[in-house]
């Protein structure tokens, strides 16, 4: 925030080449701040300002650039520089970062890496890219119940640098499992000599390293936690996950569905960052599978050609019609992708859930059926542009709006169990697919009733 | 989690009023558990498994209940219950109970506090609802710079069983204002000598009281906390907001977004905890926003029913053409709502957008217009749908295609900036609400190219 505020003067400072001031300036920036100018930077420049900070701090500040900068910053700074960097970040953001370059890339930067770290590496990346494991930071306190407090303390002053949460130690049996986690606090509460078995409640939360991210953000808000342990299938320890990087997790989550729900693919990196024909194909693949699903209207009404050719009057009402079905659906179709989202509700409840939202419907329905009709009497007060026959065009209308809702609100409603039950994503029953398929449905309802009420009239063969 | 899977042998221990097995089993649960079983049980059961908790743990349990269900239990428990529950209760769930009730309740309720207690709660409610002093906790620990490390670390211990977060210490001066804030951890390594002020750095990081809950949810990501401190205009410190509060924010907002982006109104509560008249009603307003503006394609497709009336085959592709309107201007809106609620874009980057829309919109059009010209020619090949001027036809909906698919774009691009600059909220420039703008000026983008195309032939006065 304060990065970019004074970029145009850090910009100045970096043409003139005032290294010195340059340093100056940095010392006191939080990593975060400098990852905002550097970013902003000329793509040239990057590099040099970057060498001009500590090795540390150097890591700290590429762990918050995005990753197309992170990437040609790679490419401009020297082998050694992105030792420094690479052996320097912490291991959950470094996994971050490896895992969106190719193979060959790893490959080469892992050969950077110190023997440890590229053990560390290694590991963390042979988790599934969904997994707890890719946030995972390895380095965390733990300790063993027969220690005393005192021991524990000492161990924490000794480890603490490297330690990215401290508010809670882990208590490992001999061979390593994870047997229950105590605050920090508690030990600086607790007299030196008492031991950590006298701290223990032996009842613990943890994540599997096998958990989807998405199942972990769900433990981290159900218990409130900073910070929760990570074991394998056998209960040993394997690293901790801290909560800033779920909140980074729910945002990208979030952002998918937004972005299928709006009738397309989610885009990768930010909206401005993507390049615009990247961004155009995730786009046209769904527009144009929706624009096929959409040329059965074409069919639908082609269908009905007889009737419109009779009475001009019922093709005026097909955008209206058709669209409260779309509406209806979309509106139906938010409410339970994001309440399954957010595990309101789970598969099991699609029956109750199809009653309420046939009563919405109807409700719905009946409100805009009656809005429907009653503009268009309202209109053939005054013109004769309904015809003489305009009591039963309104009725037509009017009971297609309700049909229409009806359908639209419960298709809107089950279209993400359906898919949920198929193994897709729910998020993908946007209101645009919702819309397309009640399109179709809608044209068929609305010429239907038509034909049975205006059989006798405008539609007499 | 755990809660759910053992209800049925919860429910039978209730029934048999067998409350010694029900405190030993309670004994080891979390409160996040509690609060699942609670919840899920029988409203009359509720209050009897409550009063089995101590004093400390029905606090914590009530914290994590639901808002409906904390206010039916409230009416449930006796006076000396309550008032043990809002006295333990930590100020900032507190807060967040209180808010969402009625006044005279909230009078009512104050009253059972004790003066610190109802000190600390008149205070936190005189925040703005939507501001950061609604999260705070006024707990944390503040020292002054001219103390040890080893007072600190006394004063830790003597303080830490109140504070939420003990990640950091926050330093004041004499007069109160926060002048840095410190990890807990440097207190750790640190000689038990030396002082506060040789281990400030002077640069710290806070959020204003006034500041907006979603400015907090910026702040949070943009440096990584786990915590914050909260200061006044003058800059003193009066408490501290923890990330799992930012988490409900984040989960909130983005709820409400996704709500508005299908078009209706944000539900204050799970869906299915809302009753199902105040669904309707959220619903219904928006539905009806959105129909009586789509009456207006009802006007527009009566101005041109003398061309319909002459070629049929215009109106077979209504649908699919306003449709492939409404379907662009979807993805627009969608990717420009979610990048500036991320605040990846700002009003200032319209025209950037604006270019960026106008190119893809011109390629998604050509897609789909080149398709619905094959899709025509196709089936005139083989059937005699579209009569002899089928090439015509074809050219009419290619052309209207690509026009209407660019005005989409750019309407559902633009229309979050225009909100934004009249101040309301982007989010409401929903799926629905860019589809039924697009709709008329798709229908009047049609019928024009039609008379442009076809004024020599189908339509030939």
């Amino acid at each position: 925030m304060l990065g970019r505020a004074i970029l145009p003067e850090i910009n100045e400072l970096v043409q003139k080449r005032d290294f010195s001031t340059l340093k100056e300036v940095f010392e006191e920036w939080h990593p975060s701040d400098l990852a905002d100018v550097v970013a902003d930077l000329p793509e040239n420049d990057r590099a040099i300002v970057f060498r001009l900070l500590p090795r540390e701090k150097a890591a700290d500040t590429f762990e918050y650039l995005e990753f197309d900068v992170q990437q040609a910053l790679l490419k401009a700074l020297g082998k050694e520089e992105v030792t420094g960097i690479l052996n320097e970040m912490s291991p959950d953001d470094r996994t971050a970062f490896l895992e969106e370059l190719p193979g060959p890339v790893v490959r080469q930067l892992m050969e950077l890496l110190s023997p440890e770290e590229r053990a560390v590496a290694r590991n963390l990346l042979g988790y599934a890219p969904d997994s707890v494991g890719r946030l995972m930071n390895p380095e965390y306190i733990a300790v063993g119940d027969d220690w005393s407090v005192g021991q524990v303390l000492d161990y924490i002053r000794a480890h603490a640098k490297e330690i990215e949460s401290l508010d809670y130690v882990f208590v490992l049996d001999k061979r390593g499992k994870l047997i229950d986690d105590i605050r920090t606090t508690a030990f600086l509460i607790a007299s030196l000599e008492s031991t950590v078995a006298q701290l223990m409640d032996e009842s613990f939360v943890y994540l599997a390293a096998s958990d989807s991210k998405e199942d972990a953000v769900h433990v981290f808000k159900q218990y409130d936690r900073s910070a929760l342990p990570v074991v394998d299938n056998q209960g040993f320890l394997l690293g901790v996950v801290t909560i800033d990087d779920v909140l980074d997790v729910v945002e990208e989550i979030d952002t998918q569905d937004i972005h299928k729900f709006g009738g397309q693919e989610a885009l990768d990196y930010p909206y401005i960052r993507t390049p615009l024909l990247d961004m155009v194909k995730k786009r046209a693949g769904w527009l144009i599978v929706l624009f096929l699903g959409e040329t059965l209207t074409a069919s639908a009404m082609a269908h009905f050609e007889a009737e419109i050719q009779r009475a001009v009057v019922l093709a005026l009402f097909v955008p209206l019609i058709i669209s409260s079905g779309g509406n209806s659906g979309s509106q139906a179709a938010t409410l339970i992708i994001r309440a399954m989202a957010l595990r309101e509700i789970t598969l099991k409840d699609w029956w109750m859930v199809m009653k309420r939202e046939f009563l919405s419907g109807v409700m719905l329905g009946a409100v805009l059926g009656i809005i429907g009709f009653a503009r268009i009497a309202l209109w053939s007060l005054f013109t004769n542009l309904y015809g003489p026959h305009w009591v039963l065009v309104a009725t037509t209308v009017g009971i297609s709006l309700l049909g229409v809702v009806v359908w639209g609100t419960l298709s809107g409603s089950m279209l993400p169990f359906v898919l949920r039950r198929l193994g897709f994503d729910p998020a993908s029953s946007s209101a645009p697919f919702v819309a397309t398929l009640v399109d179709v449905t809608g044209l068929v309802i609305y010429f239907t009733a038509a034909a049975v009420i205006l059989s006798g009239t405008l539609l007499a063969g």
